[in-house]
């Protein structure tokens, strides 16, 4: 049974307080998060693009990384300080300029120390992944 | 939109013919494929166990990869050898002994010469995955 | 036997004139590049940090990817886009705020349509690595 | 400063004690081990072809897998079960068949709960590799 710890608003508020540099709201929102998924859109912003004019690996990195975060805070609740210590990352397709991102992220294993997870990246409205990955968090002693 | 263009009973005689060694038919059977996914069950044998009585790992990644083969027949039909690439293992919960395996893969990009793939492990009935594989094959030219 | 295609210098002109927004040139030094090595160094920003004081991820996986790119242009010389398709970074240690990153590439396979390397990343002059980075390449038709 | 807990010939002896049925040790010789590092020879036998004559991906993972476990054991002596949590394979190049194969393991970190390492494989006397595995373990509490 999945318990959810805390809900998009709550979880905001958490990184607005703890990671106000990293978190300001406006580009990123937690559309849910349920204890076992999330789904996150980063508005369309042209510092995003590579040369090319294709959407950038290192933001896809990102906001893949950032989800399962969320993901894990949903589940989890504000505990101190979870790392990611391995994330792996397929580029399926090029993301279309001019698009927001989607990322929708679920918990494949959630353990005493550690939880592994996949985040699925979307361009647009598209249900062609551009970018698939997966994460492994270290979560600390409580 | 997906085209299959071959299914369980074709790429079943398909691997009989051309990898008879490697796949006799008796221990895996192909539950479906549909050129998009496939479903694989392996029937559980001593051999599958490492010492301590769980599934060994050898035995998931043999599983999964070959999940990604039967995926691909499905999709591009009988064509040369493709070979595996890169292939990322989470391993996530002890399999069951006396337990089957089955194995559930699903195309995320079938591109020109790349296609990649997701496979999720599973014991016996339980819906909870006991590891997560993604997958690169490199498609000859043809 | 390894052949060079391109030098430091000569792989810093192509990437100011192809690359401008992305290179220029001011954060990250191009150390070497023998085509089949390289080292880079970026120069410390406090924008590597993430809330916590370590270096971001993001920062990391940008820094390898971007290390690969550079060795697999001083192999195969200034040939059109090649993709990165697939990323692996375990997270190994924290780098220390204040300091330099470096990289260090090394290519394990050059072929004609895929690339294979792995990038070891460094906090100021410590050998201990802060992360490990293998990369996939696709290289374009030419 | 690296420890060595246990050299080659004590690893043998307790793999041969708890794991009898996985490690003859008829096969695979520890040619070293030095609490950072290892050296493993694996004899050549038909049963590590796949159909077409190359040396099979289980085979490879299998061996990367072990090795990972020697340079464990290595640094932190005979303790209970550490379990492989992720491996990520590249493959390189096609093994030639009726060649031994060899695999050098390094360990990247070394920490409390997880330790990661790498692995590369190779045929026969060649130093070009056929393969490079990043793996986890996950270190039980003591």
């Amino acid at each position: 049974m999945t318990v959810m710890k805390m809900g998009p608003a709550a979880i905001e508020q958490f990184l607005r307080a703890e990671f106000p540099q990293a978190f300001s709201g406006d580009d990123i929102r937690i559309e849910s998060a349920d204890g076992r998924t999330c789904v996150l859109r980063q508005r369309y912003s042209d510092r995003m693009l590579r040369p090319g004019g294709t959407v950038s690996g290192p933001t896809l990195m990102s906001l893949a990384d950032f989800a399962m975060y969320v993901v894990l805070l949903s589940a989890i609740g504000p505990v101190g300080l979870a790392v990611t210590t391995n994330l792996n990352i397929n580029f399926l397709r090029k993301g279309a300029p001019g698009q927001d991102l989607r990322a929708e992220a679920r918990l494949l294993k959630l353990g005493k120390r550690l939880a592994v997870g996949e985040v699925t990246l979307l361009s647009g409205d598209s249900d062609e992944a551009i970018a698939h990955v997966t994460a492994t968090y270290s979560i600390p002693n409580t």
